[in-house]
């Protein structure tokens, strides 16, 4: 960290108009900056107890679940995945991550910093796994958990799950999805498929600021949690026994933050308020479209994307049968400098679209259709900018209207 | 968690207006909540980075430091406390913790959970450490951290920390200081003091909501980390050699967290960028105002309140010669119910004060001037609603003006 010190800022934040069309994050919803900007209330106001009640119920309803614990983590998505993996995995337990692309790495990661004997199975990236092949490794590593995603925007891949949670099951296994890029694009169910702990973020599908992580836990996981359970000593008044391997993390303890959010309202963290209101804010903006709806219409301008990018002439990565709602990657053709169509659609029309990592990386860019962007006039804008953008580096094949194939899909 | 299931929410937040003057969470500075409702720019957006770099050097301001490693954790101050322990700590390290109250505590319980041996002093609640003491226990204990909290809000005692650096380094050991509570309203200086790791929050004198930690480490810190250092295959393109044990935790591991706001800006969490605009705003009001003015505001409100509670007949707990400036204990007299006149202060004025914990768990009330409420008729109307409501409630020694003795500070 070299950079030379600098004078502070002298001005409140004026960032400048930006279309965020990448693989997230994206432009939070007007209404849910809007619902951040309300005044604070008390840790324990009923009035804030009540909000954090109506929130749990609010994200009941957009995981299509009945799990009573369901609660906000206050962090990033990656907290909310450290916390489901922290609190669930007791060191030398054993997990089963199928990899998919970027983020079944994280998840592994994180697992072994938790202790966990963490045993993974990849797919080639564009790929998803069969039902058999998760099954097979089950048989095989005997593990406490499953843990993947469900979207990993490296790959745009959208693993399907329904068949996962009664593998897990059989074979004595709790299901954990990381859901954050695909949750409410793309149609969870977290009941009906046997999902046992599922956690998300704001910033993709959802609307919102990146800061807070939904997660749910079904009885079966919060068995595991109660187990070990441990108390504050002198933090807290209640004395209840230990047992099980304390949980390596306070901050992120599930057993903790669900006795915060429970009736039982035990002090931990300090509630993150203006996230609590906007996390609450983009999940009942989506409650009141209709989980389908929000599917539907995600699926809709990813189609119109995915048919303009096309028509200019473009290849797109992957297994599309396969495909996130949500987000494309769209292979750079040969001669044309990736980095610089990027910059010129940031400088010269303020849209950003995305880059990529590992094997994909400098082969494709990622373009998303999410959350408040997922709407006519941001697909329409985005193929419009990359049209020209692609004809001025004059080395792209531009075959034929983006914006017209596009305009053909919403017709 | 047995609540019944509810209705999801119709209608946007909408909180009903509160005074918070308890030991926080306090109401923010507006002027924080309007720069939360700015729009989103994309995570690697040279805005997004230069905003990254004002934050960082703004809090190199609030916390008196030249420290480069200055950045924000995306959680709330228990995720900073979290994050500085298990970044420095690795198992079996011998800590430090001289306790002083609630938040002592949690030190103690997270480094222990960080698998370190941790050695507790403690004082009486209300009483603060010589230096005397800290250092016969660092030669007793040889500790590889010093741990504790500059102002613990559970007893409104202000540790001094001047002299505690020197002893720390003398015997090898770093310092580390939650000044969460206190940062902003009362003298901290870090390099002065020879604090080698600091973290904060922005809900009480900063003036903005829970939900960011400003973490600040020494170069001698940053060389703890250095050797912890650990690459996510897969995740990251950087192959570093492996050295040191490993960081427990991903979400909460500096030494990554550094690399994301360093130059490098190896992709880690996705910032919570409203939370960073609100961070970057309260540093920003507070450096505006000077650090010195702000001290001295905090320091003219909490007297004015002292003098107010005492005027009207009522005890105040602890060493008054170490109390901070932000926050006052105030003895509830005897026959008063002290949560009836919580209750009645928030339903009648809409204000709130604080109850406590532990040992002072329903002996007293704490009292909180602070942030954007470290004002004059903030003050005043606190104190004009408190001496109805205890007139109300009959029982209570109303010895004479709270108010008019609130004005003689000001005159």
């Amino acid at each position: 960290m070299t950079t030379p010190p600098r004078r502070p800022a002298s001005a409140p934040v004026n960032p400048p108009p930006r279309l965020l069309m990448g693989p997230g994050p994206v432009n939070a919803d007007p209404r849910v900056l809007r619902a951040m900007s309300a005044p604070l209330v008390g840790q324990y106001d009923p009035v804030m107890t009540g909000y954090m009640d109506e929130t749990s119920q609010l994200y009941r309803e957009v995981l299509r679940t009945s799990n009573e614990a369901t609660v906000l983590v206050d962090g990033t998505s990656r907290a909310g995945i450290e916390a489901a993996l922290v609190s669930l995995l007791s060191p030398g337990d054993r997990v089963l991550v199928p990899v998919l692309g970027r983020f079944g790495h994280l998840l592994r990661e994180i697992a072994e910093r938790c202790g966990a004997q963490v045993h993974t199975i990849e797919t080639a990236w564009g790929t998803v796994f069969e039902p058999e092949q998760v099954e097979a490794a089950v048989r095989r590593v005997r593990p406490h958990v499953v843990a993947l995603v469900q979207g990993d925007t490296s790959t745009t891949m959208n693993q399907p799950l329904e068949a996962l949670g009664e593998i897990a099951h059989a074979h004595g296994a709790l299901l954990y999805a990381d859901v954050t890029a695909s949750l409410g694009g793309n149609t969870f169910a977290m009941d009906d498929w046997g999902v046992d702990v599922a956690s998300a973020g704001l910033q993709k599908c959802l609307g919102g600021p990146s800061g807070s992580a939904p997660v749910s836990l079904s009885p079966a996981a919060v068995a595991v949690l109660d187990a070990r359970r441990h108390v504050e000593h002198g933090i807290r008044d209640e004395h209840d026994e230990d047992h099980g391997v304390r949980i390596a993390s306070n901050y992120l303890d599930l057993a903790m933050i669900l006795d915060y959010w429970g009736p039982r309202r035990l002090n931990h963290h300090t509630e993150a308020t203006s996230m609590l209101y906007a996390a609450r804010e983009c999940a009942r903006l989506l409650v009141d479209e209709g989980m389908d709806a929000a599917v539907e219409r995600h699926r809709l301008h990813g189609a119109a994307m995915l048919a303009g990018v096309q028509a200019l002439g473009l290849r797109v990565f992957g297994d599309l049968a396969h495909r996130m709602n949500n987000v494309v990657a769209v292979e750079i053709p040969d001669g044309v400098d990736g980095d610089g169509v990027r910059a010129a659609m940031l400088e010269d029309y303020g849209i950003e679209i995305g880059t990529s990592f590992g094997p994909l990386h400098g082969r494709v860019w990622r373009i998303g259709t999410m959350g408040h962007n997922a709407r006519r006039d941001a697909v329409l804008t985005t193929l419009a900018a990359l049209e020209q953008v692609l004809r001025s580096a004059g080395a792209a094949p531009v075959a034929g209207s983006g914006v017209g194939a596009a305009r053909e899909v919403y017709a």
